[in-house]
C-alpha cells in the first residue's frame, strides 16, 4: 500500500473495520514463520514502533534494520536494499524514505512493501488510524466537517486525510497561514480563518509544524503561530460540544496547541496512537492475505 | 523503582533473594503477550543488554527504541515520548537518562517505569546486583566492611550503594582523590587513605574514573590515578584472605585496577555481570506483579 | 570460525552440504532457550542480517548490539566487550571488526565466535556462500576455472575464496588493474588480462571497488574503471554459455557490472544473498552442535 489515491472507498471501510475489530479485541497470528523488517530511512518514534508492535502481534517476526549503519552509507541504492533484503528471505518491508514517491523504483520488488510514509507526500497508514478513530467516535463519515489546521501543502497526513476524508463524504475545512496555501493543497476542501473553522468543525486536525521541512526561514515565531492560527484555550471553549481534537504527534507544545489541552477531555492524541498499532495490524494482515498467507 | 531511598530493607532483602533464586536456576515465563521497551537515552552496554536478556528470559517481547533516530531530536520531551511508548501499548519501559531524576516529570505514566540509571543520581538495578554479589559471597550484610574508592560524589553506583549498605549493617568506608569528597559524599561512611582501607574491608568496590562526567580537567594523569588511588599488584596482596574486589565496569585497565588483577582470583567483576541479569530479573518480575500479571 | 585456512577441506565441503541441505528445506531448531549476538563495529546490511535471520530460523534469541551505542565509544577493548556479552549470558557472537585478525585477542572468549569479516583478511561465511552457489551451479569445484576481478588484495572475500577454491581443485584466475596485484595477492591463482579471462571462465566473480579502503586516491574514474575492467555487455557476450556471474555486494551499478547485467540470467548475485542465509544456519549449527547443544 503506497497511496490513498489507489484504494477504493470499499477498501478503506474494510480495513477501517478491521482495524476496529483488532481495537475491540480481536486477535489475529499468522501461520508459519513469517519475516518482515522496518526499513526507516528517516527518524521516528511512534510509526515504526507501532508498526513493530503491530507485526509482533500479528506473530511476525521482525528482523531490524537499522538505517544509519547500513550499505546505503556505501551509495547502495534504495532497490539493491529492498531486493537484498527480499533476497534474504524477508516476507514484507515497510519503508519510510524522505524521497516523495521512493516507491515508484520499486517495480521489480516481488514481496509487499508498504508505506510508512514517503517525502512530503502520502502516509497511508497514519490515514487509516485516523479515519479509524473519526469512525469511533462517529460511527460515519457522511457529513462530517473535518477541519486541518496547519502546513497542509507539506503535510503527507493531511494530503491523504483530506482527499480520503473527501472521497467517504465528509466536508473538509483548512485554516493556517495563508500563504502556506495555493491551489494545490485546497483540492480537496475549503480555506477558512481559524476562528471560523473552530465553530464549525466535528473533528479538528491540527497538523505539527514541520520546522525541518521549511526551507525558507519560518516569518512568525513560535507563540505568534501559537497566538494567530494555534489552539489557544479560548478556542477550545469555542468548539462544538461533541467534537474533538486530533494531532497526528510529535506536539510542539504551546505551538499547535495548548499544553493543558494535549490531554484534555475532547483530546484523541493518544487514542490515535493506540489506534494505530490496530490499522496497522489491519493493513498488514491484508496484505500478507493477498500473498496467500493465513492467520489464524 | 526509581531509587535506592525508597525501598524498604525489607523490599531489596526480598529483591536479593528472588535474584539469588535466578541465579540458582530458577525460572520464570509470564503469561499472556506482555511488551517492553528500553528506552536509553546514553550510551551503556551492558546496563541495556542485562535488561534485554533479562526480559527475554522472562518471555517479554522486547520493543526496541533507538533513542537516536527516534522524535526525541524532533525536540519531543520525555515525558511525551513514553507517554507515547504506553499508548502504543507497551507494558514496562526501562530509561536511563542523562537528567538526574528525570522520573519526576513522569508521573502521569501508568506502566511501570524501572530507572536504568539517572544522570549523577541513582542506578538502583546495579546496587541490587552489587548487594547481591556481595550476598553470594558472605551470606550476609550485617557486619561486614565495605570500601568504596573512586569519585564517589559524581557515581550513581556508589551512592545507592553507599546507602543500602549501611541501611543492611554494613560500614562502609571511601577513599580516593580527596578533593572528589565533601560532607555530601560522607552521609554514609568515612573517609580513609586507599592504603588504610585496603587493609580493612572484605568487600573492595572500585569506581570507575568518569572522564565524560568531570566538568574541570583531572588534576592528574591515569598512571598517576593508579599509583595513588588504584589497586595495585602490591595493595591487591595486602587485602584480607577472602576479600572481594568489586568494579561496576566498563574497567579503565591500569587505571582504577592493574590489568592482572581484572580476572584474577578474587574478582568478582564478570561475575556481577552475570548476576546483572538475574537482579534485572527479579526487579521487573516484582514490578509486573505489583500491576497483576503472572507468571508461571 | 575465523579463517578458511584453519578449516580443512573435509570440512568445508561438510558444511557446504549442510547449507545446501538447508536451501533445499531442510530445517532445524535448537532445543532450550539459547542466546546470541551480532556485534558488528563495521556498517553492514547483508552480512549482519543475513546473520539474524540464519538464528532466528535456527531458533535462537537474538540479543541486539549495537555498537555505536555502546561501551567501545568508553574506551572498552574488545576483549571486554565480548566477555561482557558472555557474562551476561549469550551463547554465540558473530563479530565484524576493522581490525585485521582482531579475533586473536580473543582466546580467553570460551562461547563461540564466528567471524563476521575482519580487515581486509578474511571473510569465512561470504566464502562458504559462494562455495555453496559455484556448488550448487556444476556440482563440483574439481576442475572448475574461476576468476576473480578487482582488488584483490584489499578484499577479504576473495583471499578467503581463491584460497578455498584452489583446496578445492579449482583453477584460479584474477585480473584487475596491475598496480593492485603483487606477490602477495597472487599466491592463489594467475594474473590475466580481463578481455582472456572472460573467455576461459565457469566463473566469474567481481569484486566490489572499495573506495573506503582505499589510503591513496584511486588513479582513475568510475567509468574508466568499467570500460577497462568491468563486465561491460560486449564481455558478457564473450562469456562461456554456463558461465555464472557472482558478486559479494553492495554493487557499484556502472563501474564492476553493467548496471542491466545485475539481474541477467547468469547473475547469481542475489542467489547468493539467499543462500547466504542457509551458509550461515550450516555455520551456526556446527559451532553449537561443537560445543554439545542439540537441534531438533
Amino acid at each position: 500500500m503506497f497511496t490513498i489515491t489507489e484504494l477504493s472507498t470499499e477498501r478503506i471501510n474494510r480495513i477501517v473495520q478491521e482495524a476496529l475489530a483488532f481495537a475491540e479485541g480481536k486477535t489475529a497470528k499468522i501461520e508459519g514463520e513469517v519475516f518482515c523488517s522496518n526499513l526507516f530511512f528517516e527518524d521516528s518514534t511512534r510509526t515504526k514502533t507501532s508498526f513493530d508492535i503491530a507485526e509482533r502481534k500479528l506473530g511476525l517476526q521482525v528482523v531490524p534494520f537499522d538505517a544509519s549503519n547500513s550499505s546505503v552509507n556505501k551509495g547502495e541504492s534504495l532497490y539493491d536494499t529492498v531486493k537484498t533484503i527480499e533476497s534474504l528471505g524477508v516476507n514484507l518491508v515497510v519503508i519510510r524514505d524522505k524521497k516523495d514517491r521512493y516507491f515508484d523504483e520499486l517495480k521489480n520488488v516481488k514481496i509487499p512493501v508498504i508505506n510508512g510514509g514517503d517525502g512530503t507526500g502520502n502516509h497511508p497508514s497514519q490515514c487509516m488510524l485516523d479515519l479509524m478513530t473519526i469512525y469511533q467516535e462517529f460511527g460515519k463519515f457522511e457529513g462530517l466537517k473535518v477541519g486541518i489546521v496547519g502546513d497542509v501543502k507539506h503535510s503527507r497526513v493531511a494530503n491523504s486525510n483530506a482527499e480520503a476524508l473527501r472521497r467517504l463524504g465528509a466536508k473538509v475545512y483548512f485554516s493556517g497561514p495563508e500563504q502556506w496555501f495555493d491551489e494545490g493543497a485546497l483540492i480537496n476542501g475549503t480555506y477558512l480563518s481559524v476562528d471560523e473553522l473552530i465553530h464549525e468543525v466535528d473533528v479538528l486536525m491540527l497538523l505539527r509544524i514541520q520546522h525541518e521541512r521549511h526551507d525558507a526561514k519560518m516569518s512568525f515565531s513560535a507563540s505568534e503561530y501559537h497566538k494567530k492560527y494555534g489552539l489557544t484555550k479560548e478556542r477550545e471553549r469555542a468548539m462544538k460540544k461533541e467534537a474533538i481534537i486530533m494531532h497526528p504527534a510529535p506536539i510542539n507544545r504551546g505551538v499547535e496547541i495548548d499544553t493543558d489541552l494535549v490531554e484534555c477531555e475532547r483530546s484523541r492524541v493518544f487514542r490515535q496512537m493506540q489506534n494505530g498499532v490496530f490499522a496497522r495490524m489491519a493493513i498488514i494482515k491484508e496484505a500478507l492475505e493477498k500473498e496467500g498467507y493465513t492467520f489464524k
